[in-house]
């Protein structure tokens, strides 16, 4: 999720646990320390947050050297215990091509090294998510049938929470993607919500049937015959408004380009409201074989911190390999 | 636009001239009793509030036989010398291809053609949008170098009113009509806001030059390039909070499917923040020749009256003659 250039939507810090249960003990996350608009600062201050929240954790700083003992000093003496540090060449800039994601120089990829090498449970970057998407699929392998992974928002709705997806992961929008995405979001709502049926609806311009492009038409008749995970059902087709609504789909599937421009478009109505704005500060990446969340690249300290502290449950219930299990097998690839 | 099927957001009604000024005097207007979720009731219901407000509304009412008498009933005896009625077969329906708009005996070719007939001044309808942009294309024609009219809506920003086209017009994404919309929409911000310089902004997934897709991309610098109206001055990539900010664009251009998702996204949001919505109920179709105004397909008969006293205040203004005479000279097709 790239950033904005100016004016940033106020911002409500919700606790970030969009999981139904945390489990404690122990957790390790490596953070991308120069990764977002105003980074290094903005991250270092969310680590301080989110190690005071939550005394199990611990942080794999990754980040430049020369900045890393400043980074330290940031820290309570007595949190020092719990830190470790990776020094890494450089950060991927919001303008340089996603594919630097994959260079091992990188921040971002220093930090999915760190989980792929054991010693870490889980990455949080908010820098450009297309370098995160590449440094993530590429570090830890995509999950099977999954070609483009997808940035899941959770956002509040009227009639509880949904997720949205995908967000930003890609701008993929192949009927074949949107399905394994309507499973990815099914499987990830069902690991994290247990007691609620996912039922599951494809982003479009009106509900009835045929309506929207030819993705979205495609999409609607696999997804109609699909099987999709944890008792899920189809819905079929909603609206943009579905997303403030969520009377009819707690899940709800769009392409990245669409998803993330809705988004930031709810961001800034609920800044026009004059509300606080309750939409995610960061989202998972889902698709990948490991925990990896991206915050918005306009993140502040308490963005940072609540993305943490999300990397930190979502790793802590082992929701990928929930969510794995759950993943119904990929089907040919028809679009 | 099409129905939300169910749980509408909640609108505010507010008087809906986003034309500068508005020339008093008789105004014609043939209004689609059929088209919309509601329709007759509400259409008949917004026609006589919308002749209450303004004296010198005339109304030709498009509907099928055996309804017309019933339609009049609802009027004060005292308005019904201000009442024309034209018969027509059927309605277009929210699940009927778009073709059926260019249909001679459906309700809304019958009121494009009253104003090829030169007896009315402009077209309501709130039935398929699809629908009303074929017969208005084909009945009235388009303007130079429009191959797909745009549904614009004016929405209230922070920093003030915008424009965002198209927002259901067309599902047509191509560099070519990006461009020529963003011509559209900036003379048509000039012709109802003379005083306020049109800029333009290219909706998309991030601010630095490059992202989005391919058509964004070419999109983007076609627009740096092309002539725009009227002083008009193209400021780059937007994000989809610039819809609620308006801080660096009052133009946001996009093609249709992304700019429907998004406007009723934003109706969401307002839902979900407890606020009245203040987004348009009803849209102008940009690119035809003469005033179609297209209402929300779950209208209620405020927002039909809100949009009759647009497509009045547009008439009046002869703002189709004057975005004409400001829209630049169509380029080769690129797209």
């Amino acid at each position: 999720m790239a950033p904005p250039t100016n004016g940033r939507p106020a911002r409500a810090h919700p606790s970030v646990t969009s999981t139904s249960t945390t489990s404690p003990g122990p957790v390790r996350i490596a953070l991308d320390l120069l990764g977002g608009d105003d980074a290094p600062a903005v991250v270092v201050d969310g680590a301080v947050r989110a190690c005071a929240a939550d005394p199990d954790l611990r942080l794999l700083l990754v980040g430049s050297v020369g900045l890393l003992d400043e980074a330290v000093r940031a820290f309570p003496a007595s949190a020092h215990g719990r830190l470790t540090l990776r020094p890494a060449r450089g950060a991927v800039g919001m303008a340089d091509a996603p594919s630097r994601g994959s260079r091992a120089d990188t921040s971002v990829r220093g930090a999915v090294n760190a989980v792929v090498e054991g010693v870490a449970d889980a990455v949080v970057s908010a820098g450009a998510s297309g370098a995160s998407v590449t440094a993530a699929a590429l570090g830890l392998g995509r999950l099977p049938g999954v070609r483009r992974p997808a940035l899941a928002a959770t956002l509040p709705a009227a009639a509880g929470s949904l997720v949205l997806l995908d967000v930003g992961g890609s701008l993929d929008h192949s009927p074949a993607t949107l399905l394994r995405h309507a499973q990815l979001g099914a499987a990830y709502a069902a690991a994290v919500r247990p007691d609620v049926p996912p039922r599951v609806g494809l982003l479009s311009i009106g509900v009835e049937p045929g309506k929207g492009d030819r993705s979205r038409r495609l999409a609607a008749v696999a997804l109609a015959k699909a099987p999709l995970p944890a008792g899920a059902g189809y819905v079929g087709l909603v609206e943009g408004h579905e997303v403030g609504l969520g009377s009819r789909a707690n899940v709800v599937v769009t392409d990245g380009f669409t998803g993330n421009i809705l988004l930031k478009g709810v961001e800034g109505a609920y800044a026009m409201a004059g509300a606080p704005h309750p939409a995610p500060a960061a989202a998972p990446l889902l698709g990948v074989n490991g925990v990896v969340v991206v915050c918005h690249g306009a993140a502040d300290g308490a963005d940072i911190a609540s993305g943490i502290a999300l990397a930190a449950a979502l790793a802590r219930d082992g929701v990928v390999a929930r969510l794995t299990s759950l993943l119904p097998e990929p089907v040919e690839a028809t679009g």
